[in-house]
């Protein structure tokens, strides 16, 4: 095998165009990819380039995908150890090449031993400095968000790695037709108030403040995932938020008992089939406190409630929700968007949004940040 | 010229098979097409087959689609007087033919002098009965539910009955999808409360319980239009309510003035470009009384308020009314479901949603309708 | 009614920039419009306009489409008699409008006396000149090109002119593409040796240099139908040639016997299913004959043999008959294309190509016309 | 990390029902894989499956596509060494999974030193028999059918291993279109006669009959490449060939000169831009004789000559030579279809067809043959 010899190995700390995709705790020795979505941009010359991963976990092994110039090249899973990927080889050595290197798996707080870090590149070329985007936009969501399902047979049923999509999603497709750079979080079953099971422990706005603070164990905690996040750092013109489709599915699940205390909780849903009005109105009143969160962590943001890709059943709700904010704050700048249903053309793996519904869903979607970064009147 | 021998003339009202769709005054000496989408339909044998139309305006003069066998064949304007329209000719007189004769303009309030009746038909074959669909679905709307733009140039700007269709709109698409027989209720620039002028009289739900009643003028008294709608005499699975767009139009346009009163209107926009609350309150509360209504004349029908496809304004006054609607009467049958939006690619004539737009919007709501007919709980 | 006033009759013949599309004699006094896709363009300005036809037949009404700034708007049936059309009312007489009355249905050879004039013109404005198109293309063809099937239902069976279009056949829409002026010589059932029961004379080339010289009867020679066409009047960039599907079907149907004279004719099929060769050397001389004669007409033509919407039993024959032609005259500006063949998603009424079809058709034919009349090389 | 017990280990040899994709030696200590499009394919039960892979190569590395219940999941780049890789973990082990690990990458002349072997399989299940499809395809080509530039972005231009796909090309979707098993030969730059560049060693067929003749080299030679291949043992329904682009384009290249020999070749343009007689002449007679050698390797087999993905200039020398081809042995059963050409819509990497093109001509391919697997009648 012939290899390139003027390989030169970087650590991350010490390469200054180094662009770093996701929100992470800023250490670089080495980067730690919390979130579906996050990695690491090169704006690389060189015919060769190699990057140096760590990977662990106890069940959940991560994937990635990997973009080159913007197209999807390769999506591969990580299996445990430290070692070299090549990103590629045998490329004109004197051309720069866009260079994306995307986790394509949900922070997994089901396996607190999960982890990815890059170490390191090694290339006998230069990394120049990548040309920023103009916008940059937070997706916040389920499973949903995390591309389940975008990827496998309609037929598949088993909850695994492998079904995740960071680059097939909507938010993926919604920002590449906005050419905005995006970040990601998303917990699968989690909704604002409980996780479809009801669990109250599975709401995202709890941890929003963090760096991903859904994460548990002392080794995560030692990674830095339960720090504060600083949102000076990373300031999004557009926040989305995709949440509500495990909150409406906590209504037909059986409650959720704290093997600890002994406590439940249960979202009740009456004789009727209508939702218990105390029970949605906590609903609402948790979409209100996430919204006044949201605000004070990005002050200027066009917030956008973005919700429907499985059905509408929450959507009075978060209507409900977002109007008491707006005339308890005086707020204008957040608004509710429906997106396009599933359809049985549109299915992907595990009864989630196939490929087609994330493409239809990001165009109509990406319409309307459109308008809204157009200054479309936000009434 | 070689003509069918054995030709016969029928009186409307002698025709046992007759089917009429659209909302009419049950006459048919003559049957007089109010609403777009009205029309006659049959189901023919015979070789050829005619029908007497009697046709009247001082300016806006209707248009008529023909289907045969469900596909759209025809459509011409029709200018002043009383004739024989050939609706087919040469064909195989043993089959029977389905032949859908649609009116393609809307009830046009701005021209009193505008009619169109059927006298007769005549025929060398036989009319058998239509074969009767499994839902019927009520569309009440504006101009976009008038198909106004659906035909024509982008370019095209006057305000003529030759852009309006009723066959290419998404009202028939989304009945087509569910094969569903359907009638319209709509006028271009018209909306709950007021018009997009701020014209307190350019509302739909002062004239619902009327068979046409926004018309005007003592030709239209005479033809029945004001007269009370029977409604026990065409129940509705769904009521489908295209409205709010004039509405918030309204806000954006200058007061109306009633030249014979003196008396202005005006839905107020406030200086940071919000609506006046009292003026959104009052939208809403038309919102809330024209449901109502709806639910008294329509009891057993699903209502779905299905806006969006131009812009979203109005959205969260909708889904507000509609919540205190649902509170105020328990009644659980009423949803909203946005419509998506239209787009530089799927436009039409006079800036108004084009065919592909119509397309988009049937393909969704019949999705979201066939839910509810199916029993998908509505929440 | 209220009628336009100020409105002037203008004959045909009086019309400075009147446009005439198709092949026709010249005469304007009145214009007779024989082929499929003839018809008459104006730019008018003025707030109405009608047009004054004369229609006769036995058997076969004409249709007619209309199309208002490009855009379709109408089209209808023409029954028996003179009459004026109003082709639009009531729009901003300032503006120029380019309106185009279409002919759709090809001539008819079965019926004699159908017939269709235009004498005049009137209407309250002016008639500004036509802007002409960069490129004229002429097709030649069968039923494909006559647009049979392309409007109706999968389920219609009768042949009768509903079926026709002009304007929705790949014909109109190549031309649409590339921004072209066309010209329709077709004749459905017909071929290059025979027509599909293997009648000599349901040939299009014995025809070619004629207006219109598969007419029959005394009244067409009289219109002029049977004069000599004026080539030096129209000589088009490209001609295409969609001929050989009902000289395939020939192979496969009963022989034909001319009443008057006792001799048959038949393409025959041997016993293992392929082509006699005496009788496919036939049909490929034919082809060679009639590319001859559409260079003589044609010199500086790019010709188009474009085959296959309803399969490619013929192509191997058309291709040897284009290559010994070009051998024996060193003419390299013929070509063949193979069209996209006609799937159960894109059929339409009588078995015959629908409108995606045709679609599909127009996409690929316009993208191989554009190679060549960007140059191409013809190899 | 979690790694499942009860893993056991499987020399390739030792599968019972292990399923080889791709013409290879028939020894499975190692397995070799040469052609793209080349695999092994397990019906799998267990939770967790790998397999060990031998991989080198002096310049260009192979890649693998990795397909769960008939879905791509994953593609990567192998480098160079011996090495297991997981192609799935986690997976309810008591359900089978159809899995299947193709080769992305041609058989790559250029570059002796590149091979990918397979020697084991570990699993925690067991292999059950594949469910065999009902038809055998052939594909030979060219960079077309190897699916050069149907992956990466429209601007690359390196001619590296990561453009190329089996998978997302016209020969694995018509396949897949027609349930179809599925071998490709193919070799970027080569024709029937020449490679673009005029070499006349550049030829598909002189190597037909081997495993995969068109390598070089000691090591090739002993994994048994030159070996003849054992037609016996895989009889294709159908052979597709797509050759001739290469052929095109030699026309317009200088000659190439044998550094051993001195000698040159060239296929020759006149200078009116025609091809030179006896050159194309040819041309013709190695498609001749490429189809004698198919048919005699091939007896049963549909012989399909598909070609037009980058233009049409040389369908009538393959018309011509599939002519005295069928004139000459009576064979019937070999016929020519053209391919969709590409398109500035459709284009992919390197100026060759796109992701979208190679979807267009498998749409219009598959229907193609199925017509012929229905018993269409070849003419």
């Amino acid at each position: 095998m012939k290899a390139s010899t003027n390989m030169k190995e970087y650590r991350l700390s010490d390469i200054e165009h180094l662009k770093v995709h996701g929100r992470t705790t800023g250490r670089l020795s080495p980067l730690t990819l919390f979130w579906t979505g996050s990695g690491i941009e090169l704006n690389a010359t060189g015919s060769e380039l190699w990057i140096e991963v760590e990977v662990d976990y106890e069940q959940y092994e991560p994937w990635i995908s990997l973009l080159v110039n913007g197209a999807v090249v390769s999506r591969q899973m990580l299996t445990a150890g430290r070692y070299w990927i090549c990103l590629f080889r045998g490329m004109n050595a004197a051309k720069a090449k866009q260079i994306r290197l995307v986790k394509d798996l949900q922070a997994m707080s089901a396996d607190p031993a999960c982890s990815l870090h890059i170490h390191a590149v090694k290339s006998d070329g230069h990394i120049l400095p990548v040309e920023e985007k103009p916008y940059k936009i937070e997706f916040i969501g389920d499973s949903i968000t995390s591309g389940e399902g975008a990827i496998g047979a309609k037929e598949e049923e088993d909850w695994i790695p492998m079904w995740f999509s960071a680059v097939h999603n909507y938010a993926a497709l919604t920002a590449e037709a906005l050419n905005a750079e995006y970040r990601i979080l998303s917990q699968s079953g989690w909704g604002v108030l409980t996780s479809w099971d009801n669990n109250p422990r599975g709401n995202l706005p709890d941890y929003y403040e963090q760096v991903c603070g859904l994460l548990t164990g002392e080794k995560n905690r030692a990674l830095g995932a339960f720090e504060a996040h600083d949102f000076a750092s990373w300031q999004p013109d557009v926040v989305v938020v995709n949440l509500g489709t495990n909150d409406g599915g906590a209504f037909h699940s059986p409650p959720w008992r704290d093997e600890a205390t002994g406590e439940t909780h249960q979202q009740r849903l009456l004789e009727d089939g209508t939702y218990h009005a105390e029970d949605v109105q906590a609903f609402e009143d948790a979409v209100v406190q996430f919204l006044r969160k949201l605000r004070r962590c990005n002050p200027q943001a066009q917030i956008v409630w973005a919700y429907g890709m499985l059905g509408i059943p929450m959507m009075p709700a978060i209507y409900r929700a977002v109007d008491a904010y707006r005339k308890q704050t005086g707020d204008r700048n957040v608004t509710v968007f429906q997106l396009p249903d599933t359809t049985a053309e549109t299915i992907g793996a595990r009864t989630h949004p196939g490929r087609l519904a994330h493409e239809r869903a990001a165009r109509d979607l990406s319409a309307y940040i459109r308008g809204l970064l157009n200054g479309a009147a936000s009434l």
